[in-house]
């Protein structure tokens, strides 16, 4: 079980109500206003709250800086790139989101929010290299870290080559990329790959790209924030797919058709 | 001139270099590794320094809270509506954005990079009920705030309902609205109306909207990062406008005719 500490990330983590907090233990040698609401908080929230001594909360969390609190989190049910590949049984052309070394929690929130918005099928997430899912991410994805599919992997060059073998394309996202994502057609099977804030992507992934796209800067400014970039081509590849899915048809299509619903189907 | 204080802030700024930075004061009285610190970013970014009694800083930044150091920057050069409303010399459709009520400066900050990156024509600030442009904002928007164009209005709904009688469409991002954002036609002069961090719309500037447009939400969260939903929907534009403008042409276009140059133009 993963322990989170201090006053504020837990009061955090309550409010954000993501379902992983278990339990939280409230140090019984403190009486404080911050630490009473908490208390508060979490049993209105259902929370179990238990008053310990605090030598054992500096145990658990193997710090004495958790302010007289700490919780103890569920384990996130993390999937494989396997289960992400799974076929989709209404058989629509799937989109993935991979993140190559996104180390800011907000950037991460934001893109765990937008990923949700625009219907992205699974997150590829490295286990290393990356903001881990905390409850600021939590805060800022406005609760669709809980909801979206996550597969967290251990060498993400390693797992788009297994995504290419699937028949997916991998898509680059670079400042000298070329074409214009705007010019890209999105209506198959792809992962887009987000790179760090400021260094873009790592060499490795870049020549493991089939594509590396840009997207048009018309001022002075080189690139965009990366959560914003990403969500600029996340809704680019839901407008193509939609518009793919709304196409006049002159006859019924036949039952063996697949129809593209994915993205479209909102 | 604004009076900006603290090591934070300051320091911040002259990294920002926003060129506005018009010179540093620092207590004579204190020595400090982070005030000297300041001081020789400040002298390699050319930024005079001075000494000063700790009590005249006091009184120029109207607080003992600056930790010894202030800095003064020069006045902003705001725009007017008429500034924004001047007619572009290549007779391009224009498209503007406007702010109404975005408090948040990592929001305000991303919205003008992301409106310098989709050559946004101008941008509109209420003067209230507003983030002001700090050095936090320069810092998020990557500069953008120095290089675009920015009117400050005292009264948005007026603004835009003079914008009204420039013919220039008022769309507004509405989690009700309808159409889809990505099924509107924004090939003509437009301003792109923005809310507040989850209450949306002021119901004034609603009523003043042409249209109001929805992003599509496909998964369980119920908005975008209004940051995020402004570049999807800037970007948007800018492609319908690209597109327009690389038509493929049958004969030369006459003298005469309005290069659709505007957004495309990259």
């Amino acid at each position: 079980m993963e322990v989170l500490f201090g006053l504020h990330p837990i009061e955090e983590a309550i409010r954000a109500g993501s379902g992983r907090l278990d339990r939280i233990s409230i140090a019984r040698e403190r009486r404080d206003a911050r630490l009473e609401k908490i208390a508060a908080l979490a049993r209105s929230a259902g929370i179990r709250v238990a008053l310990e001594p605090r030598e054992q909360l500096t145990r658990a969390a193997k710090t004495d800086a958790h302010q007289g609190v700490i919780a103890f989190l569920r384990d996130r049910a993390f999937l494989s790139i396997e289960d992400l590949l799974v076929p989709p049984s209404d058989g629509h052309h799937r989109f993935f989101l991979a993140l190559d070394g996104i180390e800011d929690p907000h950037n991460l929130g934001a893109l765990l929010r937008t990923a949700d918005g625009a219907g992205v099928d699974g997150i590829l997430v490295p286990e290393r290299r990356s903001a881990p899912i905390t409850p600021t991410v939590a805060k800022t994805s406005a609760g669709a870290s809980e909801h979206v599919r996550i597969a967290r992997v251990t060498n993400l060059v390693r797992s788009l080559e297994q995504m290419k073998k699937a028949n997916v394309w991998v898509i680059g996202l670079d400042e000298r990329g070329t074409p214009d994502y705007m010019d890209f057609d999105f209506t198959s099977d792809c992962v887009l790959v987000l790179g760090r804030e400021g260094a873009g992507l790592h060499d490795l992934v870049k020549k493991t790209c089939d594509h590396l796209l840009r997207i048009p800067m018309a001022g002075k400014v080189s690139s965009l924030n990366v959560s914003v970039a990403g969500a600029v081509v996340m809704y680019e590849a839901m407008r193509q797919r939609r518009a793919t899915s709304v196409q006049p048809m002159t006859a019924p299509a036949p039952a063996t058709t697949k129809k593209r619903k994915g993205l479209g189907s909102l």
